[in-house]
């Protein structure tokens, strides 16, 4: 009979004993079972952090990013054989699709984001700061990669993008994972992590699997892991509550329970897009993955006076679901995660009975398609209506982790608000209305509570990714009783898995530790002009102080003949009265222009085209008579990967360019880009 | 007899019972009592929830900002107060400065800091992100204040600095606190905030003291609270292992014990400045406060070879510092905190010299200076050595929280890194270190385990702020066994009180949300050209769409002619093979200037001056012929604070400069800055 093994330690290991059993949810047979008794999991952190994290932190953002892509594109290679599997979790192709398509797509996102990151295993966090008068002391932000291993906890409702949308981000961060999806469907993790394990891909020890119990892993933590828990609140609090998690002070990033809401504008009246666009977005969350998904709606808030206009619109679109085995095409709702997950929320929608009436569904009978109602995990989806949210608070606590949500009244904008944040802290909650004025005001007023807010409206409706889709850019987790975490969130999330340092010294040591030049740091003046260097020859720090050259009346009139700028201020002596200017002023752009007409050397030569400016700003009014100098240094480099079409390597320069006046004072100040030929090709 | 008050729910109220008895650390004698007993903590939270918040949550940054810099300028006049009350905590006038100017100071700095915030309640954070291939769907991050209450739980060395470093932030940031300094050095935490409420800057309920033991006031959070702790490890991890705080996921920014170490770089020998800027750096660590700081030198580590030379310097350093009453200003070094304070450092040093032996000072007696060393809390430098740190787990692990340092070998510089570590993460270390690839591969090997690391050499030791000093512009805090925590850090501090929200919806209801205009938003084109408009005027989205130019050959040569920018690409036709250029290409300056010559509305008006360019990328070559016409849009507003000097009230207005060519293709875009005048002076 099938066991399902653990990758760990660089291997396959079935656990001792039986193990729990695993069945399909859609006819109820057995699947196979799941054991990690036995494992030793001290030395699997261990081999984590020991084996795994040297090999990663050693890749620089580029290389960890160009592996993720490579990942994502073996996977999606075996989709047939991905989706063949989730059926049995009850997944309809749909639902399947979010899980599998949409876990490969968050790899393909993150390794994307590398390009936000330096080519290096290191990244800068914000600016330089300076620290001293004379600026000879300066402070700069770094993140390195944590020095432990990632540990996910994983609920069984997305057993691909579960693993992915985590393990993308600890690898581009440079952290090496331990994934324990949740037993239950941990069946379909395995046949994920198998095809990572063939393709060779990631480095030894960068992930490994248990499919089982956790056993006593958390009780050999240190400081420099990181723990992620998607599930249940009380799951949750009880882990987070280990003794060895608290003294290490590690990072336990939570995403658990969420009574998700919505809300419908006063604005929206029947026949208006937005009122379908509600309808249908309700009608959605509660029927997609079953509505076991954190991000489903369970509270669905209405202006008093439309409540039965908009259950019976729900309810009329809820009896359009095809509900049944997911591998008939006509189905639109499958199974639930199995029959325990059935009777827990048969459980939790007794409790809301105590407040709220049914206007939609069956407790207890389900017509389905190609299926067997009593072997399959299926259930009716279930409208409840609740006529005074401000005195239930079952309503806003109790969530029934299936196709359950609940309608309430609301009597004002700001009634909505504090109804939505009596959840106490949420995922995500949506608003519809197409008045941008009722969206600001509950934006701002329910952000507190709130990890997203999805502002609805026909405007963005056709293209909107919708209330329960949580994206790779956009930060993941919520407040209170969403857990307190945050992942994803782009660049944001990467930093989870990384140490922020505060680096200070003098701006040539801190120039040398993180290649990028810092103002006042010592800089290198050669015969040979920079623009002639190719980009593997340049060095940070590499200047140019060019000739000088007198700004005169001609300049300023020439400039504004070619540049069609008649602006008063460069141009009518007579309207200066009351300005900062004396005189006429030269245009800011004929200072750069004039900058670049001293540091550019003009020959043809490595540095290809000017690809941008950055930060500039004018310090200092230059009028006729002003003698103006620049110094140009090299700031930073970044390689750029070859596209498909590039004919040569290349690299971006940053350069910082300082103007200066016969005084020594900086007149103004910029960074530009531009693109530098590699030598070799 | 004198009994400290709690400023509590708006009133000064003294607690019940005698309560804890204060003593002066320097003669001994009875300060007074401070008790807690008998308050209502739940009502304390709620005081702090329901009034401070709302009222700083109504004020925009920039007021939050200014109301900082007002209580600093009001705190500035009570020095001569806060520094009699300090010597009694056994200070001298140098560690009362850090402590009481160090706190104003940070003050002052995060009220400038508001200027890196919009003048609004609320922030954005980061760039707008596009979600849809059409471009009617986008996110953006927003960073509204939580709403909740800032419980700061400080220790007692710093009883001033400790207070105002945090609510500095928290109020900035838009969130209340309430502060309860260690009990020891209370008086002068009270005598500080009675100062600040007298002077009434802060709304009420902003601000609220305990002078005492906390009681149950943990058991009443909630999760829109935010609990920072200062003090030992057991302490810390008692109190984040509350139920309360756990099941609420209230974040828990904790700064506890810390085995901060220094290093002595292999190249730095006896007569190089770097020695005695070591030595002296050592010295400094170990008196300073008695040694009664978080961030002291607890580990010295040198090269092996030097370990006796380096003991020897120290130990003279440390016998030429006068030790006794902090008002004789012959005195360098005061008495510790208490007599608990000295007991508990004698005990800890016992568990060191299980393994390390003592080389300057004495654990018995001390020699003191007007003052009398049995009555008062003073103690000898204690230098240790342990030739063995590899095999000592003790000497990494105990911190004696007074004026006690170990000297320790080391081999290679990838031991030292190694010894560093051992520390299981601490808030600071240093380098003293010439050779700057020595400092980069330390920086960059030790920095997972640091909050901050400093390099110290000649380039940079006259202004440097020391190994001992947080700065309000970098974090503070460390992972692992120094808590785990960040504080301050700038901009970075204050989000720790703000909550962080993915916004999705339209560009037009993103720009309405966040008052940053967001491309592909709706915009207005009025017959008024927005040059025309005063700063309160113009809206988000105001446009003008220009003219048009067909950029000649002409336009090319005197470009090149006026910025004597004569880069082969814009003027060489037989240069161009190989590049991406098909005809010599117009220069991006020129682009940028003509764009300009198409928008600007030259007449005089509002618009003052051009302030700077930011994100500006050059898209698709412009060759002659080709003809370019520009859509400006107003994208943000700031309005600046009128400074000594000026004469007229001004705003920042940022805009979109979008340059398309004839095919409705963008060649180029940037942001611009424009200084603008209100109309109401």
């Amino acid at each position: 009979m099938n066991k399902l093994a653990n990758y760990v330690t660089g291997r396959w290991i079935t656990g001792d004993g039986t193990g729990q059993p695993l069945y399909d949810a859609v006819n109820g047979s057995l699947i196979g079972h799941a054991s990690t008794a036995g494992l030793d999991f001290a030395s699997i952190l261990d081999y984590g952090r020991n084996t795994g994290g040297p090999a990663l932190r050693k890749l620089t953002f580029h290389e960890r990013g160009r592996m993720l892509r490579g990942l994502a594109m073996h996977l999606r290679n075996h989709l047939e054989t991905f989706y063949k599997i989730s059926y049995q979790t009850g997944a309809t192709k749909a639902d399947s699709w979010i899980d599998i398509e949409g876990g490969i797509g968050n790899l393909f996102s993150y390794a994307s984001l590398r390009r936000q990151f330096p080519d290096e295993p290191f990244c800068v966090d914000g600016e330089g700061i300076g620290l001293s008068k004379q600026g000879s002391f300066m402070g700069q932000h770094l993140l390195v990669p944590r020095e432990g291993v990632a540990i996910h906890i994983n609920a069984f409702n997305f057993p691909v993008w579960g693993m992915l949308e985590k393990i993308a981000v600890n690898l581009l961060a440079g952290m090496p994972a331990v994934v324990k999806p949740a037993t239950v469907t941990s069946y379909l993790t395995e046949a994920v992590v198998k095809e990572i394990v063939a393709s060779g891909i990631l480095p030894d020890g960068a992930l490994q699997l248990l499919c089982g119990s956790a056993g006593d892993m958390l009780d050999h933590v240190v400081s420099q892991d990181v723990i992620t828990f998607t599930g249940s609140a009380t799951t949750g609090l009880k882990l987070k509550s280990n003794g060895r998690v608290l003294s290490e002070n590690v990072p336990f990033t939570m995403e658990a329970d969420s009574l998700n809401c919505i809300v419908l504008g006063g604005d929206v009246e029947p026949g208006m897009p937005e009122w379908d666009i509600f309808v249908k977005e309700v009608r959605k969350e509660m029927t997609v993955k079953a509505g076991q998904k954190c991000t489903a709606i369970r509270r669905i808030f209405v202006p008093e006076n439309k409540m039965e206009d908009v259950w019976k619109a729900i309810g009329k679109a809820l009896g359009q679901t095809t509900i049944g085995n997911p591998l008939n095409e006509q189905v639109r709702m499958g199974a639930l995660a199995g029959q325990t997950q059935r009777e827990e929320v048969k459980n939790q929608v007794q409790k809301l009975l105590a407040s709220s009436q049914i206007v939609f569904g069956s407790l207890d009978s389900v017509q389905v398609v190609d299926a067997d109602a009593t072997t399959g995990a299926f259930m009716s989806p279930l409208l409840l209506v609740n006529e005074k949210p401000f005195e239930n608070a079952a309503v806003h606590e109790v969530e029934a982790f299936g196709p359950v949500s609940t309608i309430m009244p609301y009597k004002s904008l700001a009634d909505a608000t504090t109804l939505a944040k009596k959840g106490k802290g949420s995922l995500v909650c949506s608003i519809v209305t197409a008045d941008h004025s009722i969206a600001r005001n509950f934006v701002l007023g329910a952000a507190s509570h709130h990890g997203r807010i999805l502002v609805l409206n026909n405007e963005c409706a056709r293209e909107s990714t919708g209330h329960g889709s949580p994206l790779p850019q956009l930060v993941h987790g919520g407040p209170g009783r969403a857990g307190g975490g945050e992942e994803m969130g782009g660049v944001r999330g990467v930093k989870h898995y990384m140490q922020r340092v505060a680096v200070q010294g003098s701006p040539s040591v801190i120039t040398s530790i993180t290649n990028v030049y810092q103002r006042g740091a010592a800089v290198k003046e050669e015969e040979k002009h920079p623009f002639r260097k190719y980009f593997e020859e340049l060095a940070i720090g590499d200047t140019v102080i060019t000739h000088k050259r007198t700004v005169t009346e001609a300049d300023i009139v020439n400039f504004a003949n070619v540049s069609w700028d008649h602006f008063y201020a460069h141009t009518d002596h007579t309207s200066l009265e009351g300005t900062i200017f004396e005189k006429p002023v030269a245009h800011g752009y004929f200072i750069l222009s004039a900058a670049a007409g001293l540091f550019v050397d003009a020959k043809k030569g490595p540095v290809l085209l000017n690809y941008g400016l950055e930060e500039c700003r004018f310090l200092k009014p230059v009028y006729a008579g002003t003698t103006i100098g620049v110094q140009l240094t090299c700031k930073e480099k970044t390689v750029q990967e070859k596209k498909e079409g590039d004919d040569v390597k290349k690299g971006i320069v940053k350069w910082l360019v300082e103007v200066t006046d016969q005084t020594g004072e900086q007149v103004a100040v910029a960074t530009i880009l531009t693109m530098v030929k590699l030598k070799f090709q």
